[in-house]
């Protein structure tokens, strides 16, 4: 009888339904969006509707947002690679120092130097102002000893860990080639389609194999869909079918999943999605403006195939869906039709920059059970603050990490916040109920010339955020002597206080008031000047904190100043 | 107390415990070498050494041998397409009429056509004399209506089904791009590393990205394996990296797994794998055959990292090991040293072709304890038996197809057979034993040019083999006044009685005894009319049934005939 009642004890230990005790672990949906633009939806995630939000038909981007809690300023790094490996470190960019995107090949940096202009190619030549910074040109790794590369345990790694069956569709660009971070299945991920170092498709055309073609051929040929050559499917519509391909096992086997469906749109180049084109085109849009339009709703049709996928299997109470994207919209480009370097109204800039066209992403979460539906909250979050936030919400309380992690856990933001929104109507959620400091600094670090044409409203910007105050560093005009003219992108030591948009003087430090003025139209930082140099003072602590990449000045050989050495 | 009863029965039944009554389900690794010749190893898969036995060192492959059972007589098509699909979907290459390689583009056939020298295209000619048979030019389809393809059930699918992790790495080359079969994800495959619609590839060199470089780019070039670009790693290397990485998951969650692990090598190109190289240049061979014998090397220091693996994780006792190589090795190309068209020694002939250098294949069995160690079975296994043998390995017993299988299942001659040899030497397994004939009929069909240039003792033959005899039809030499001279490898009428090979009359139904005459030197289709009656009559049924593909003569418009209409 002992024997017996010991066999039956050492059951009930092995059970799974013992297992069950615990909380059920959600299945999480990270579905990232590249080169999205804040207003480029039907979503109007600050409460107003713009000219832009009427340009889209994207009924299951407004459907996500309506089940959950949108975020009216969510940010993002000006581009790619800081962004994601923020997420996948909890690293500030500022302190992994993987302040720019990463090129497709090892130990070339994809930084233009810095601040000449026509350069054929990124070597630095001597009519530039600047040296490019040091900065870790290889991206994450989550190996460590990886020359120019920063170590780090990657959140995948730990929620796979944690039982996770994780699952990589699409766009990685973590790290450069012959580098370890290249590859999800390094980062954590047990199966992985398309995603490597590329960090753009060559082309979105099944009939163009995805850029695989002898004649069109580099490192972006987009990987892994030979099955879809010759044929008429969108990159987005094939890596949507194969992320449901690939949900398939974890869902027989009832096996939590974390699927990061990760899509290269609305990156260039900006091709048509014949599925959608013509909406646009009648609606009057001009060529490219239909063009972007057509991958915007390819994009939030692979969200409602997601959606369908999810009732069908009747999964959907027990998943989570995040919606973000990894910069801003591209101002960059005519290819995407309109007026380059104002794509984004109602934000200034785009991708690349600081201002916040740049960093200002739209964000959306609901959370089965959890979130309050159609609510908007006011504070400001980061790419960061993923790391721990997704942890939280599969229920991983304990893990090491061999990095700091600088992000904060939002999911009482998200969960007690969104309840505390629905009810009260205050969208800045009080710290009591999120602790999460409504005036939190939010900093982004751009010590860089992205293209090989210097832009001044786009290259070398350092900014932070407090609360509805944000302060932008323009380094270039930081130099002594070398002071920009926009409108012409070349440098003019005689317009120091010109500026591309009409009233802003084009200083050295700026000073907005984006509740006031989203547009960041008017510099108001010679009417407040107490704010300036506390946010000049917060951020240059914190750059110092981390030892951030600086810019080198040719002339000097010192690094560009500290924002508060100019006060 | 009733309730608290009922509450241990329900855990009794779900418990995994319970689960373990059944018989535990093993792993099984499938690996596979490209293009790899029958006696390019130190082992002897008959008994006997030959000189080339004696140029390689793949204590790896002996080791395999020596633990489990090996097999002197393992047939595999003469190329590699019709061996892979004949795996996956049981059918004998006759029946799936998938009986050439596929080409990397959809609709594009691989077989150059039909009789005529050097065309630079695959276009048909005036003066060929055969044109192209219909065959499925686009390989094996997981879905049904797919032109050019043969639909089938993959038994890696059914494999799926029945609760095992199934894993691809390397090689797949099953259909071409543009359809469902170009990718493992849609053969049940739950995790695929490189695989896809390519048969080679484009380079054996990290440093060269795998052929992801702009200059070298074709469709051969490697995906997936992006983080060892210009790094010094093999791509034998690479890919058992990845592979020992997949099986983690599978290995942690104590699922069984199947892993298809699909060498590249030792296809074209031939290149030096730099660990092992040395010491064949240093042996006194010429440096084709010192860079192939590298790279046979290379292959097995990955079996042997797999042997490491299996130990480290203690699941050796429970993983099953099938080596084997998909054709003979090519012995068409310079490249590989030596002199060509007897690379193969002591085979005639290679890759391409129905002499049993192109489809006697090396293949050794370990099934922990099951397999009696160190026996060599001589009855002959084809490809297709691969699909029911694995099946029943894996315990599957009930499925069902969509196609006819024609493969035997393996697993009593496997165990009982190599049992029997161990105790009674006898190395043809009878019947009553293994419940396979050993007087089973052996099909091969290839009914195509291989290359641009016609090569007579390549081109157009089909084969059976009945215990010791083997019959192969030469259909060029059925052609009324298109007999060949294959010294010169043209057409020339006057030479109907002449070969390449001394003494061997190139007729159109040759006859071998390949039991006294290895190299099949020796056609005794005079000796033998009664044999040549019956094995051609036997060898026309089968391709009648099948409605096997059949080149059409030009000059006539038929078919070519049935071997048993030259009686």
């Amino acid at each position: 009888m002992k024997t017996s009642l010991k066999a039956v004890g050492s059951l009930l230990l092995l059970s799974p339904l013992m297992q069950s005790v615990k909380a059920k672990q959600p299945n999480i949906i990270f579905f990232l969006v590249d080169d999205y633009g804040w207003a480029d939806s039907q979503v109007s995630y600050d409460g107003v509707e713009y000219p832009n939000n009427k340009r889209f038909h994207t009924p299951n981007m407004q459907k996500l947002a309506d089940m959950g809690v949108r975020f009216s300023h969510a940010y993002a790094c000006p581009v790619s690679t800081p962004t994601r490996t923020s997420m996948l470190s909890g690293m500030n960019a500022c302190n992994s120092h993987i302040t720019n995107w990463t090129s497709m090949a090892k130990d070339e940096p994809s930084d233009a130097v810095g601040g000449a202009n026509g350069a054929t190619t990124y070597q630095e030549k001597p009519e530039d102002i600047f040296r490019r910074p040091e900065w870790n040109i290889n991206g994450l790794s989550p190996v460590d000893g990886i020359e120019g590369t920063q170590y780090a345990t990657p959140m995948v790694q730990i929620l796979r860990d944690a039982g996770y069956y994780t699952i990589h569709v699409g766009k990685a660009h973590w790290a450069s080639a012959g580098t370890p971070g290249a590859t999800p299945y390094n980062m954590g991920f047990i199966v992985n389609v398309c995603g490597n170092n590329a960090g753009l498709p060559k082309s979105y055309r099944g009939q163009e194999n995805y850029g695989n073609t002898a004649e069109k051929w580099n490192m972006s040929a987009v990987q892994d869909l030979t099955q879809y050559y010759g044929q008429d499917v969108f990159l987005t519509e094939a890596i949507t079918r194969e992320a449901l391909k690939m949900l398939d096992y974890p869902v027989s086997q009832k096996k939590p999943f974390y699927l990061y469906m990760s899509h290269f749109a609305t990156h260039t180049p900006i091709q048509k999605d014949k599925r959608f084109y013509d909406y646009y085109a009648d609606m009057g849009q001009d060529e490219g403006q239909a063009k972007y339009a057509s991958m915007v709703e390819g994009v939030d049709k692979s969200l409602g195939d997601i959606f369908q996928y999810l009732k069908d299997k009747d999964i959907a109470d027990n998943t989570i869906i995040i919606f973000m994207a990894d910069n801003g919209g591209n101002a960059d480009v005519k290819s995407k039709g309109g007026i380059v370097h104002t794509q984004n109204a109602p934000l200034r800039e785009g991708k690349g920059s600081c201002y916040d066209g740049g960093i200002r992403v739209p964000m959306s979460i609901y959370w089965p059970g959890k979130t309050a539906a159609g609510t908007q909250i006011d504070i400001p979050v980061m790419p960061e603050d993923m790391f721990p936030t997704i942890l939280n919400m599969a229920g991983v309380k304990k893990y090491s990490t061999v990095q700091k992690v600088d992000g904060k856990d939002l999911c009482r933001l998200i969960v007690d916040g969104s309840k505390y929104v629905a009810k009260t109507s205050n969208r800045m959620v009080p710290k009591e109920v999120s602790n999460i400091d409504p005036q939190r600094e939010i900093i982004f670090h751009y010590p860089h010339q992205w293209k090989i044409i210097y832009k001044p409203e786009i290259d070398f910007l350092s900014t932070i955020i407090i609360g509805e105050w944000k302060l932008v560093y323009v380094m270039m005009n930081a130099v002594e002597g070398q002071h920009v003219d926009p409108s012409l992108g070349k440098i003019d030591p005689s317009s120091y206080a010109s500026s591309s948009v009409p009233g802003i003087r084009c200083g050295a430090l700026e000073l907005y008031n984006i509740k006031q003025d989203i547009g960041e139209t008017k510099n108001v930082a010679a009417l407040h000047p107490d704010k300036v140099a506390e946010l000049a003072k917060t951020l240059s602590k914190r750059l110092r904190e981390n030892n951030a990449s600086m810019p080198v000045i040719r002339a000097t050989g010192k690094k560009v100043p500290m924002p508060d050495e100019l006060l």
